[in-house]
């Protein structure tokens, strides 16, 4: 992604520091963050400094190929020390699917080493294969996805399933940012995703940067300027699929899904394979998690002198409830877009794109 | 309405003082503002010290009382005097409807007056009965809908249609507001209502003040409690109501109508008769107002030592669209909940409403 004319990843490493663009601190300041041993990892994918299940996976898989590489002492002892590492990391999120995929892949890559200093070179490799395959997949998504998109299309994303989201392309910004890239003439209606504005801070700090126009919305706005046929398309991004084609995504994905139904307008959800969750039969099965009450309670900002500020925004003693994601059934979603090409959400559709023959 | 266990209306007159429930302090300090010029009137309203269109009309025809009561001069100079008078505080807010009919009913009440003294007499007494009237409106308002809300129902609003939009007892918050004084058991969702916060800000204070307990929710998660069947009712309010039952009303409340068809949950508005415009024939010709992109781009709120601030919540070069109303057309409304009676939305109901034979 390009950010002040420059081309950044999410996350990446050099020599033994991994290095994280610092997203709490968008859209107000752009920060590179480094991280040097595993309690760094854990802490910057705890407090968000990292966000997103993609990147999520792939900051874990940098952060046990440097504990392998930085590990000083026999081959023996790498085991113990590797076991404590991906324990502490895992312990960061543990709901991110992505986050285990990430640890085990580069874990696994090192078990049959002879020296360690095969192993140190196994795993930088296996997590640097782990970063590029997840580019790899957004860009595809991106390709398949941008046929969707004709001139001068008006699109509407919810949340940020950006390129921050992931290493780089992002999933529902991925066929957009081809899109721009192959010169269509594009607008992108970007809902603020409240609570935590993913979309106003994060959505259209990307698409700033990479120029392609857009204006935020108000989430109650969506639906006004489906109903006015302001709106071609919609793509948003998705925190797991089940196997019936049922997708849980951010809070108001349901809310948009219904409205772009209603308004004949074709709801895609674009996604990695890591996403689909094969073992889960339906969406009623997904949990959904309850986030804590301040979040709705207080709006975060930044004040004129740039200090990021909490704000309470309700009477003191009122109470909130702050569901963090919610469930779309497949009914409602036009298509899903994959790596692999854009398939039906169904379970035929998703049979097809892993070859399996039951679900 | 009680706040802090006393009794208040939004707008009252104490000699030649008007008083007003000071709203953008709201819910931090609850303070009573003293105006006492038709100036500070047309600030008031303009500023939104006081807001909503019934509130700000008998703010308008109070405003009026107080210009005559407060006139020194021959009879003859009166009419003058009003003519002045009423562009004023007609110019503070074009778009509302109430404060026009506010203008209207007090200077049509001291025309014929053959003294200045009995005019003032008859502006103060018109003034009064305005806005009792409205109190009466919306109790009436309140004690229809009532009959709808069962025992344990859970209750979803949008934005603020309570007593602080109006002069007591609100439209949509006066049904809620009668149930809980006939100790039914419920319960409100309330949509914080970005951007301009109406519902986390007012509706909560409204209810907290009346120990009706409640929830904020962000508006993105009204449709994820309908289909978790957590909601058995929705009543908003309306700014405009045309002939053929289409509702202009806060953005979002399109939303929230289709969302609560999809699920099978009635979807009542709550409003006076004023609010009809009947030479309006569709809700396609109520024009929309495009608010400042501000509104969007920063959130209000307090910090710790309860000063007011404005943060930004947005990209620095960002902009944002902002619409503040939508039209919800007929076929999403259940019923429309008035002084009156409850009434089909749509021309038939409307027709019978008024007892006219055409539209």
């Amino acid at each position: 992604m390009l950010i002040q004319g420059q081309n950044y990843k999410t996350v990446w490493m050099e020599g033994n520091i991994i290095k994280l663009i610092n997203q709490p601190l968008l859209p107000h300041r752009f920060e590179i963050t480094e991280v040097h041993n595993y309690e760094e990892v854990y802490l910057a994918i705890k407090t968000m400094v990292v966000r997103g299940a993609p990147a999520i996976g792939a900051t874990a898989a940098y952060g046990v190929a440097q504990a392998v590489y930085d590990f000083q002492g026999p081959l023996k002892a790498l085991k113990h020390h590797l076991a404590k590492v991906n324990k502490r990391i895992a312990s960061s999120r543990p709901t991110a699917q992505d986050l285990f995929h990430g640890i085990a892949n580069v874990t696994n890559s090192t078990i049959n080493s002879k020296t360690v200093k095969e192993a140190k070179k196994k795993a930088v490799e296996a997590a640097e294969e782990y970063a590029n395959n997840s580019v790899e997949e957004c860009k595809k998504i991106g390709e398949h996805g941008s046929k969707l998109i004709k001139n001068n299309f008006k699109i509407l994303t919810h949340c940020n399933a950006g390129a921050l989201a992931t290493v780089d392309y992002g999933t529902a910004l991925a066929p957009i940012r081809i899109a721009h890239y192959n010169s269509k003439k594009i607008f992108i209606y970007v809902d603020e995703t409240r609570p935590r504005l993913q979309g106003a801070r994060l959505t259209s700090f990307e698409l700033g940067e990479e120029n392609i126009p857009h204006a935020i919305i108000a989430d109650n706005a969506a639906g006004y300027y489906m109903r006015q046929k302001e709106i071609d398309i919609c793509i948003v991004g998705a925190d797991r699929i089940a196997a019936n084609g049922d997708v849980a995504n951010k809070i108001g994905t349901y809310e948009k899904a219904v409205l772009a139904k209603e308004n004949d307008i074709p709801f895609y959800v674009a996604a990695p394979l890591s996403t689909f969750d094969l073992n889960c039969s339906s969406g009623n099965k997904i949990p959904i998690e309850e986030r804590d009450q301040s979040e709705v309670l207080f709006s975060i900002g930044w004040n004129d002198n740039g200090d990021f500020n909490k704000v309470r925004i309700s009477p003191e003693n009122s109470k909130a409830k702050n569901p963090a994601f919610d469930i779309t059934p497949a009914r409602y979603i036009t298509g899903i877009i994959t790596p692999k090409g854009i398939i039906n959400a169904n379970k035929q559709g998703i049979r097809k794109l892993f070859c399996v023959e039951r679900l």
